[in-house]
């Protein structure tokens, strides 16, 4: 496993420009994967649409259609890929993300977590044998393991005990994970399996628990609980510390980040995949993503700007509607006004990745890291 | 006017296929125009998407794009059509309908109607001349004339000193509409105008305000004052005994109508032109248009439903997504779960108007109206 299907086409120090097979086909890295919570992405953006701006992943949550819709429809379904229609690779968080953030309706011990549906508040278990039925119900392409994700502020104490756990719950998830594959009525018999890494920003038991993992069968690496209050220097020094000793043979996940200097930084420092809700989030607040940094379409300047968000932007967005307008949408509380910013922005994520695998493929990544920021950062970021 | 710009290629009994030619291009009737209240389709169907769906005509509102972004701003933008993007014809109406609909918020007298803005509250008048003036900026293809719309249930004595008032205000209406079309700033100076047939239910008032229009140059007749509250019936009597009345040579558009057996029994007395909002606000609650009747997507019985909303439906939606995703989308209060019922509900009302077209073609309306009519109510219009 990991070796032969993980392809480094090409190095630049730690930057890789790379191929992973999987059963629904062959993703180009460093990729971002579009975060679609319930089977769809944020605003009314459709399957077709992710095809034209070329999307290769797209990132379903567990927790959410497990406690609506239900992943046993689903699976009855046909799994995630024939219920949304989307052909290509999808991955599955574990559910624990938005399991641990649910603090007031949760009690932890070593079996798992006990909590409560935000939907009904019904009671609900779940630990690594159960996110794991869910994930192989949903049928996904790539499913992640079941961790506790500590907070980046937790004692060092409480943090070596967490990962302890997470150490212990990866076991279960494999076990599980290989029994189900194994099952004639399973919707995805090859389904991947990516450990996460944890440790908050504790470099000896990050690096203790990338040790751990890469002694593991498994298909690719997660770096969790980044993004969740650190600083950026903390968490490019946490890259710095841990990649170094996760898996050389197999991709690198780093998960729900970031901006877009972040993402240049994270593939400079030996990133593969991402996964972040910036793109759709920002959008909702009339914020859109451009090489100059972002643009608050709210601002009244905009108000009779005929330009499209970015010149020379390909998206379905840029190639036909105005700032002027897709503003007055906003204003107005339009649907379609927060479609089109979702699109650009998807759009803006999907195509830094192109851009840096052009220069990987060019053997500038170098040189491209420094120009995008300098251009992207120049006016703070903000324009 | 009216007779070289509206060409009738087929009639058979009052139906008609024809031909209306604009400056922005020839619309085939009969016809259905998409509201597009702020210069949007409701549930983010974009531009892009209405073209895939074959749509000739989109309607957009004269009161809520001059309260909110304001049509100054849109005249600069070089009007609605450009602004929005939208290459085909659009109509306009005169805010009338709007403004009457402020029952707490106006005082009506002969120069026109005092109200108040529904998003500040601030004091608004609008007139013919202002309605129209509005609209010029809009630079809308076809704009409406300033009517008051009575209600069904008002006094003979209230709708025929009402009727007697919209007959004034169209003669102003058409005065400001020439004045503003020889300007050399006006956006679109061939702007078209409709008058407006009104009277409630009573026979003798529709007919003599259908005579007092009929002798006036204008380029089409809308029949006003419908789908307010009186019953299927009611509405037929009325197109019944007024359509004779109107001028033969010019289009005729029922006004907010209605259900596809309300627009196939309208076409069958004589109507070329349709709006209505039903296609879009019967998406929102899951109710989506088949040709055995409406079908109320959120009931339990289609959740693990795999077929399309209609089979053999062409449309995106039915294309490629199954009622049981799309229903898990209304569930989960997912915008792209409103968009694609949208979509399909507004490709069924365009291709009904394109069926009923080739019927005409076909010489074969009678049969389409008996055997659609016998289908679409077959379980009582509900499957």
């Amino acid at each position: 496993m990991g070796s032969d299907r993980f392809l480094i086409k090409i190095r630049e120090d730690r930057a890789k420009l790379g191929e992973f097979t999987t059963p629904h086909g062959i993703i180009k890295t460093p990729v971002f994967m579009n975060v679609a919570t319930v089977g769809a992405i944020k605003g009314a953006v459709s399957f077709d649409d992710l095809e034209d701006i070329d999307t290769q992943v797209v990132l379903a949550n567990t927790y959410h259609l497990h406690v609506r819709t239900g992943d046993a429809l689903i699976k009855e379904m046909g799994g995630i890929r024939s219920f949304t229609s989307w052909k290509g690779p999808v991955l599955t968080d574990s559910g624990g993300f938005q399991v641990f953030s649910l603090k007031a309706l949760r009690k932890i011990n070593d079996e798992g977590v006990h909590f409560r549906s935000h939907i009904d508040g019904h009671r609900i278990f779940m630990g690594p044998e159960e996110s794991i039925k869910i994930q192989s119900n949903l049928g996904s392409t790539i499913a992640m393991a079941f961790d506790e994700c500590p907070s980046s502020k937790a004692s060092r104490e409480y943090v070596a005990e967490s990962v302890g756990r997470t150490e212990r719950w990866l076991l279960r998830c494999m076990n599980e994970m290989k029994r189900l594959n194994s099952l004639p009525d399973t919707v995805n018999n090859q389904q991947l399996l990516f450990g996460i890494n944890q440790g908050a920003v504790y470099d000896d038991i990050r690096i203790k628990n990338a040790e751990f993992m890469a002694d593991l069968e498994l298909d690719g690496s997660a770096i969790g609980g980044l993004a969740v209050g650190e600083s950026h220097e903390e968490m490019y020094h946490v890259l710095d510390v841990t990649i170094p000793h996760l898996r050389a043979d197999r991709p690198v996940y780093l998960m729900g980040v970031g901006t877009p200097d972040n993402i240049v930084e994270a593939v400079y420092r030996g990133v593969d995949f991402f996964d972040c809700v910036y793109p759709s989030r920002n959008a909702r607040h009339g914020q859109l993503y451009t090489h100059n940094g972002k643009l608050n379409l709210k601002n009244a300047v905009y108000a009779k700007d005929q330009r499209p968000i970015e010149e020379g932007c390909g998206c379905p967005a840029c190639k036909r509607y105005s700032r002027a307008y897709i503003r007055h949408l906003l204003k107005a509380n339009e649907m379609l006004g927060l479609r089109l910013c979702v699109t650009h922005n998807l759009y803006f994520y999907n195509h830094l990745m192109e851009e840096i695998r052009d220069a990987l493929q060019n053997g500038d990544f170098g040189g491209f890291r420094r120009r995008f920021l300098d251009q992207y950062l120049s006016n703070g970021g903000v324009i």
